[in-house]
């Protein structure tokens, strides 16, 4: 099977990597950054890079576009007449509806968009920070539609346990966004709130492992999060308002001196964390 | 010297570990639960442990009490007259300026009390998760006061740092108190109202990274977090209220669907994040 993975940053140089070992029958890659493609292909991580889609992607059984959103998008429109006849074109964005929207409906008849969405984002960025093992034990999202034929969705399946993935999980892509929201989105935003609250204070001194964890994604890529927030704006403000009042209530039992309720609070809390993490993952 | 700990729970028990190794002359405790004595003497953890104070203090140079903030306050005022004359009595109650104003009024003129806070908490509480380096290369801050006599400071400063802290800094204890309800305090609400936000979906299928990292200190333990928080009340508050604030600019943006105001604030916000943790701990 020949494969074209687009862009090689975080993502896509670690796809490379971690299927290269697998040896496909082609494995090659296309990137805008013509240095990038020199040191990919110095290191052995892909057989060719390409600066534009017209070449690889005539032969490719399966292309994984690894872009910001908005790029993904407009790499498959401008390039719709260069895939392979029957090919399997999938993503990697992390939010999934509006995607959909834009690709499904200029598609052509023949080919199959399986969306998808790797849970092993990081706050650093580009190639250097790619690695054959990023996605060992992770979990990878699809996201089926009615127009996804099952053997595209099996092949992406299978393409993302070869890179390592340990469980892949088939969400609606509704039901994505919605939970993406509050699980990835609504932390990054509050990371990002925390950080710019810290007037006055110099939380370096005494900045403990509470602090650190809570705002280790403020290291934010802030031109893909600005696609991720606004793209999926209406689940997003949902989840803020929701998270808002949940603080409210808290700051109320706390203003109130209410020892009571803020130990509710906190309790009930403490049995709902432990209860999420043992939560065992499975298909919806 | 005579060390006496009272509270053999997760940073008690740390501690004791931790200077045994060190070989005082004797290595005393003080723990109201005798399952834990017994445990505590048959490791070989202390010398010998007492339910109540009268005997060991009366033969103890220093005494690190590692007691909930109420629970110390208690201590120290009930066994005021145990204590050997010129003793220095230290804490490691994680909000300070409450704790030293019950203390210093009632204490007798020969004693000292050492108001400290190890950076060094967990999620997990007593002896059975404490270790002889759990303390390995952690920041410890003393909070000193006029009341404070040099010698008694230097002398808490070496004991911490023979357990294993690294960096001691010596902070205003209202200084403390705000910077730590921005760091330690703040983290900890948001976490709970990020956990209590989540309702309608099902976090634990989707929960990457940020998700994770964000609610770990949601395994809250309520009843010392309920002391922590109302003691602090009035700098928690007014850290929440700023931190709403600056949540409320990112709502905004998002509402908006304003994609420059929006990049701008995440932009600086990895810029502060960055220069945060890259910032060296130096003493106040």
């Amino acid at each position: 099977m020949s494969i074209t993975i687009v862009g090689l940053g975080l993502i896509g140089g670690s796809f490379a990597m971690a299927l290269r070992e697998r040896d496909p029958k082609n494995l090659w890659a296309v990137e805008v950054d013509e240095h990038t493609i020199i040191t990919a292909q110095k290191r052995g991580i892909i057989d060719k890079g390409y600066r534009e889609g017209a070449v690889p992607l005539r032969h490719s059984d399966i292309v994984i576009i690894c872009l910001y959103p908005d790029a993904a998008a407009s790499f498959i429109k401008d390039n719709m007449e260069y895939f392979k006849k029957g090919a399997v074109i999938t993503d990697t964005v992390g939010i999934k509806s509006g995607l959909i929207k834009r690709i499904n409906p200029i598609l052509r008849s023949d080919l199959d968009f399986v969306a998808g969405h790797p849970l092993a984002g990081r706050e650093y960025k580009g190639l250097e920070f790619a690695s054959a093992d990023a996605f060992a034990g992770a979990t990878y999202i699809i996201t089926p539609t009615e127009r996804n034929d099952e053997r595209a969705l099996d092949l992406v399946e299978n393409v993302v346990r070869e890179a390592g993935f340990k469980t892949v999980l088939r969400i609606s892509p509704e039901r994505h966004d919605e939970t993406i929201a509050l699980t990835s989105q609504l932390p990054h935003v509050i990371a990002a709130a925390l950080i710019n609250s810290g007037g006055g204070c110099e939380p370096g001194l005494l900045a403990a492992g509470s602090y650190k964890d809570s705002t280790r994604v403020a290291r934010i890529n802030s031109k893909l999060w600005v696609e991720l927030l606004l793209g999926n704006r209406e689940n997003v403000l949902a989840r803020i308002e929701s998270f808002e009042g949940c603080l409210a209530e808290i700051k109320k039992a706390i203003a109130g001196n209410e020892a009571q309720a803020l130990g509710a609070i906190l309790e009930e809390v403490r049995i709902k964390r432990e209860g999420i993490m043992q939560m065992p993952e499975k298909s919806l």
